[in-house]
């Protein structure tokens, strides 16, 4: 990891930083955006974090997500540089696509810190990156950019950053573990940073009703040889009076069995649109069947939506998933 | 932690060692054990480990878990020394009372390493203790003896080392998740742990079996305000064909419940005999409710045995919890 010399230097010379990250921010987007901010703070810097809102019940207890503003108010005027954090293009900053002119036409210094693949917009946007598609989670470049400036790791910004890593890394499941990982969140804890109160906020906070439609969820799964497909209707959101971000994560449960590579599960989200989630595990490529339905995704995760009916759209997927010898 | 100079002085001393642990062995159990045993063998002893057979599938992959005993065929004559370790009660070592009673008479020396708070017997036992209730796992304390003693941190040691963290901190999200925790573990990833491959085979590799009685479980779950009760009788087992150590971590999936403190998994392990798991966020003591049962454990995670019916046994653990305020 090599932070670029001219990003240290506009840090130290310029005084207000505009915050800004992906749609949908998650844990890595909120803990690195927060945390830099209470460093430039810890600097004598003016820095405010504009995302999403409303932010999601999960990342309530970060300290300082009061502090984030609505991107639905953003103005560039008051800032002399623009910090895009867990985030390469700044399409991906809103999908209200005024928003994104808004960040688009700055004039004023612009930096990229990041460790997503670039997909080529990020030179066009600034030519201040730095990008690591190597390191689990941006929270860790926020970590040595810190260190790099001699700052110090209060236990706020020790908070932040381990939820950046935990959320990034799967709480320490995914192949992006390495020892790195581990010595920095080492640091944190002696920082101040509550590796079970974090866990316990981040990722073990379902509601009851939640909980009941994973029961239902669970109950409806098929194991056909390697695959298991679990259905969500209609009728089962109401039944439990949830909506759609109450599935987060339960289609990677079902990797939890040995034997199954690849795991989808179809919700019907609106009456008549079916919204099909897939993930596998190794080489198998499921962006390949994704792309087959008009969706998209990565090796590992992707998805796409249909009109067909629940049943109808099962049995398609079945089918593909034979014709690609997946089945 | 201080290891006991003691202890270090007979490990140096004698030169063949019966290592043995708790009935229906966790990862803990079976990481540390086989850690020793390796150690033991680099200092040129004899080592054997005995356990309950058949060793759960999910720890199959721990280098060395081909050499582990089978303990209904444990004969001691051949031993100088007994080292127990993740258990401090020789009557913990089996269900079967001939085997406890071998363990007993035992005329060698005995040594204890273990993490769980004592009930007594250990003294009975042997003055040869070192006991440490506020180490995460037993794994930590064999890594510390490893390191005191200037022995080398191989990478089967690193797995098994690894394993037995990784179960005893629910994969890094328990209470007892420290800074020492994470500097072990990164220096267990440096000496050729792989966190993924690890974590995929001790908490991913479900058979199908154990998926469905996990979902007949999850069925079977109660919500009383803040607490979560589950229980399996035999007749799930049977239908499922499954068994106890196919149990394994259900209870801490409970925890997921955003406003459940204490969650319970009551299992019918043989008939008439009920065992009971309980776990526990923040500073909820469930040992003490164990404790009342005859059982033990630790603050957030303990458990006890009852010759009660099912029906009975969760009404006594009910009325106990309304006792202690929990309900």
């Amino acid at each position: 990891m090599t932070l670029p010399e001219k990003i240290v230097e506009i840090i130290k010379n310029e005084s207000n930083f505009l915050i800004l990250t992906h749609s949908t921010p998650d844990g890595d987007a909120f803990g690195s955006a927060i945390s830099l901010k209470i460093f430039l703070e810890t600097l004598g810097k003016e820095a405010t974090v504009y995302t999403e809102h409303p932010i999601p019940s999960q990342y309530q207890f970060l300290p300082g997500i009061d502090k984030v503003k609505d991107i639905k108010n953003l103005s560039t005027d008051a800032f002399n540089v623009i910090v895009l954090v867990d985030c390469n293009n700044p399409s991906r900053v809103s999908y209200d696509k005024e928003i994104v002119e808004i960040v688009k036409k700055f004039e004023g210094k612009k930096i990229i810190i990041d460790h997503h693949i670039e997909d080529g917009k990020s030179v066009e946007f600034t030519p201040y990156r730095w990008i690591e598609p190597d390191v689990a989670a941006t929270g860790l470049m926020i970590h040595k950019l810190i260190k790099t400036m001699n700052g110090k790791i209060n236990h706020q910004i020790a908070t932040n950053l381990y939820t950046a890593i935990i959320v990034d890394t799967g709480n320490f499941q995914f192949d992006n573990t390495t020892e790195e990982v581990f010595l920095v969140a080492s640091e944190l804890v002696r920082a101040g940073a509550k590796p079970s109160f974090i866990y316990q906020n981040a990722f073990e906070s379902w509601s009851e009703n939640r909980f009941r439609l994973f029961q239902k969820m669970l109950n409806s799964v098929e194991i056909i040889s390697s695959v298991a497909i679990a259905c969500i209707n209609k009728k089962l959101f109401d039944e439990t009076a949830t909506t759609e971000p109450d599935t987060e994560r339960f289609v990677e449960f079902l990797r939890i069995l040995k034997n199954v590579t690849v795991s989808a599960l179809l919700r019907e989200v609106e009456q008549g649109f079916i919204k099909v989630s897939l993930r596998s595990k190794g080489d198998c490529d499921v962006s390949k069947i994704a792309r087959e339905f008009g969706g998209g995704g990565h090796k590992n995760a992707a998805g796409y939506r249909t009109s067909l009916n629940m049943e109808e759209a099962k049995q398609k997927l079945i089918e593909k998933l034979k014709e690609f010898l997946i089945l």
